[in-house]
């Protein structure tokens, strides 16, 4: 059943070639990379028990397997059914939020193998792989889930390939400047992934701007049952969130600390986002927007600071502060960002992640700062921020520099890489459809008859005639 | 679209104000609290390497928190997504039954931090915390979300943070008593979390009697797809309950024997559910109703029980009975109690977690009682019941009798407890909707445009036309 | 509102004493068994203090459970959630596929607890459980879910509780044929599950071949939010593949490896899933079915080769072959099954489940041959295929042909099982539907009014005058 306004498309979304053929030669790119350069490392290799006794481990319990690879499952399900159901509250897009969001997903992990892997673990021309990889990978991945949303519905599963290809490979240069050379500690990724996935997305929508978008302005927004699907991709982000900020910390009180400062910092965040929900609006009801998303901002918003002795009270500040400036952003920001500045985003991204992201590099900048061995102990403060080596003589405010250094580089490969990556898929080759046809599952999918149609009941002739 | 029945609205559920000022306040009051009174257990704090050294413990695989991690996210999925989602079965309800279990359970787990604090991790004027605690403010919740489940649908969100704060505060209490003063065991609580959260409710609900709720008929009822939300809900709550009754018992063989208790009950009580909702029904036919909430009494069942040895077939028999006393409960029960005693169950709680909770106590004292040094070993047993300094000498036939005792306070507790808090939210100062208005989220939501929408087709002109 | 239709059904489906007998004695004797024969392990025993020491373990860490734990309960949701949903495609058979599903996945991991018991964990008269055993029941039970996807939506759940007995009984013969007499490896279940659960299922379905089953065509296609939830049991099945090829692995490398393993093989199959779904279809547009089941056919392919040393780049490929095979099957093999060798094989399993299977079952023995203790290294060859005791003297390519012969025993069993199978569930005595009502939720189920009935509007009159 075509819609006649789809005959009229302005737009070749024709994906028959172009899409199989990318997904195709760059899956053998990536069989021919791994077949050059990964393979397991030592703890998942086949010589373990010979590494064992090297290291003198007496179990095999002290795989890092055990260690990580709860937390990795837990952040697998954020990246692929939080993100992706997070988005499906479209009325009319929910192929498109759960399905591209999965193609795109499964696509960069491979390449955030190929990239982290060359930068962090290289090892004789090879690249060496166990469970952390695989977590980072998920979090480098979860950069462009980010900066899917802010262009959501508006782009063909080939313009995101492509933007993942891209932004995968600025995220792990990003990562590197700031872990390595920077020596900066961002565990839970405030910077690496929110800050810099939220404004790379919306450079890129930006520069994607459609003035006529209003004619899809009916598909924009929600059905009942899309809602509650939208709350399972909430939910279990907003459940796991400790387990995101805690997948690669340091073992031990680590990622003990950074579980309960986050599972803190997100509790409160859902009583001033349902406060200030109920307050924006002049019936004083409450909005499934805000719901959804800025319940989540005190996760993103803890994202540096958390395996850091943020305590208890200090991640329910942070919290606190997120859920208002999350929802006010809701409510004011993004209708004046589209209608001023032409950055249409479509989940809010800059309210759930742009801004958390950045009060969490702040938040981290000032943690840092602020740590004194007195409250992490002689050891507890080496540990935590890794003053070995060349960074022996650090001192904890020359860490908050470098934090807030962090910060920018992020911001600024955020705001080049989007606009460079912004320019390649404005390109009229990708197979983009038009305004009156964003948020529409049709242009892509074979999108089954609707749900009124006859099966349910039989009261439409002319519907059951048709095919 | 506003329905024009919303327009005669006898009573005023404005939210604007009061809503957000008790959120607000709450929270700032949590921050206070948690200022003042909760730090990192030594467990997750940074002098953890001291800590180590001091405990002879050679790796930090030994941290409390790689025992009980995962189990702490399998249960906080079941009080997030299992107790919000078995709860979206009401076809206009969703986004209540998700939201407002979000919400109270985000306010409690925090409040439940600090009174178990107080009770069970209070060390030299701070309450200490670590995975353990963050289990049980789950657990404590989940006597609330258990309650809520009474009176889905005919109260505001005010009066489910005021019973949150107030049932909480009694949870603590009446725990306290049962673990530190009986001396009972009780890990998946059968009798702090169900019986007591249980009965709590229906209390509360018997005073919140409303006479003409019929007037909301129509809107008490499931639609398929609402059935289908339900059921993701209930097989969370199925599949994760081995985690919840052993995420806080013993390290070692009492988690490993209260997962398998629980996983056996559970199986046996879908045999059952599925033969009783079957038989009932003069057509013969399967009640969703039915198999979205029986299956899940075995679970409650083997609460006490499922540390001890209460063995596979055990465990069996437990979770065959229970799966016929509920679904009998939801056909007959719930109609009685209704029509004669004034109360109205929403969700059937007597069903599923009262006389199950019961059942369970029942099955745990019988356990107890019937321990002996034979079959748990001489140090088993001294380790399953704790028997040590005061309670050396106590014998598994007194265990028994104090177990029996631990049902009886519980019992006394929701009474009291609930008419207490029943008679607060009676005052007519909360927000409530009227009885016509019940079971509807237009109340307190804003609510998209139905799902047979000018998005799905165009068919209807005049609804087209509608704002 | 009972569809017209209904009345004129042909056959006898009314549940009403067979259902509930066959559950009740069922569950009965599973107590029975139970009591007489199963018993905790000594990791889940009170005793385990004493085995500790007897063992020289120095930490509660090292009890089993703490190595399988969550790769058990990722391994359980993708059984009752991930199959469950996965199935609700059909647009109105949700209550069928999940609750179904949850019957016979219940009582037959009863069964399997006791087959499997008694052929691996018997000793001294009693089966001893833990949760190895937990997960190797839900394993097989996997296979029963693998089958019921071919003939869903066209049997009585009094068939599939029948068919869940004969097939658990036949795979725990055919499992301990493979594993225990051949040696073979096989912790993923590409041959014992896959290749044994399709082909069964796929004879069962030709046995019961309905000539006329084109009278419920109208039903046998999907809705649009029924695709999303089967989206949600798609993704689980996805992100916990990698639990599920490693739950059963030996501790430390092998572990660690399957998952890696598996995480890549179907990383790549959805690349070339996506591919093959736009590029077969003439308007180039992308089809849920092929996503919500191709994408899984790379964890399948990986169920033996998974823990042993694939490699990752092996991993992608394999996975990149499937993705093809899968999506080329649907598109073109089920079709031609149907019409011409009258398999209606309702999930397309033998595109998902057979076909992969077999090519895990290949890939397993080429692995497996190839392998050098050169790649192993010296213990890790031993250890990787247990080449101890009776096996000390086999070589890789020795092994490589028991590979092969587990598969072609395993096929075997599968047509000899599905055979007879088949030929009991033809007897016309199991309540199964006519042609015209398959594809029904309406036969077995209480069916709540459809989504647009006088709950959500109140435009028809006549509709809200019915019952």
């Amino acid at each position: 059943m075509e819609r006649p306004r789809h005959q009229g498309m302005a737009k070749n979304t024709y994906m028959r070639w172009r899409l199989p053929l990318i997904c195709l030669l760059w899956e053998v790119a990536m069989i021919v990379l791994f077949g050059v350069f990964v393979r397991f490392g030592p703890e998942a290799d086949a010589h373990w028990e010979e590494e064992k006794r090297e290291m003198n481990l007496t179990s095999d319990i002290e795989n890092d397997f055990y260690f990580r690879y709860p937390s990795f499952q837990d952040v697998h399900v954020m990246i692929f059914v939080g993100f992706g159901f997070l988005m499906t509250f479209l009325k009319r897009y929910g192929f498109g939020a759960v399905g591209f969001n999965f193609l795109l997903a499964a696509f960069g992990i491979q390449w955030a193998l190929l990239m982290q892997g060359w930068f962090h673990s290289f090892k004789s021309g090879k690249i060496l792989i166990g469970v952390e990889n695989l977590i980072n990978a998920d979090f480098c991945v979860g950069s462009v889930c980010i900066a899917f949303g802010a262009i959501l519905g508006k782009t063909s599963p080939i313009q995101l390939l492509v933007m993942t290809l891209f932004q995968v490979t600025l995220f792990a240069v990003n990562e590197y400047i700031l872990l390595n050379l920077l020596h900066v500690k961002d565990a839970g990724g405030s910077m690496t992934i929110h800050t810099f996935g939220a404004y790379f997305g919306l450079v890129v929508t930006r520069i994607l701007y459609r003035p006529n978008l209003e004619q899809s302005k009916d598909k924009q927004g929600s059905v009942y049952h899309s809602d509650l699907f939208a709350m399972i991709g909430t939910l279990y982000l907003w459940m796991y969130w400790p387990s995101f900020n805690s997948a690669i910390s340091e073992h031990g009180d680590a990622q003990h600390r950074a579980a309960i400062n986050t599972y803190c910092s997100l509790a409160a965040c859902v009583l001033t986002t349902m406060a200030f929900s109920s307050m924006l609006q002049k019936k004083g009801k409450l909005d499934m927007v805000h719901i959804q998303n800025a319940t989540l901002a005190g996760g993103v918003a803890v994202g540096t600071g958390a395996e850091m002795m943020l305590t208890p009270y200090g991640s329910l500040i942070v919290g606190f502060i997120c859920g208002i400036v999350s929802t006010v952003g809701y409510v004011y920001l993004t209708p004046f960002l589209e209608s001023r500045l032409h950055i249409q985003d479509t989940c809010g991204i800059h309210n759930l992640h742009a801004m958390p992201g950045l009060i969490g590099g702040i938040v981290g900048a000032i943690t840092a700062a602020a740590a004194t061995e007195d409250v992490y102990g002689k050891e507890g403060f080496i540990k935590a921020f890794d003053f070995t080596g060349t960074y022996q003589t650090r001192t904890a405010s020359v860490q908050g520099g470098f934090q807030a250094a962090g910060i920018v580089v992020s911001l600024l490969m955020a705001f080049a890489g989007g606009t460079l990556v912004g320019a390649i898929l404005k390109l009229p080759v990708w197979g983009d459809a038009a305004a009156e046809n964003c948020f529409e599952d049709d242009v892509y999918w074979e999108v089954p008859e609707d749900e009124e149609s006859d099966a349910y009941h039989m009261h439409n002739p002319e519907k059951a005639a048709s095919p």
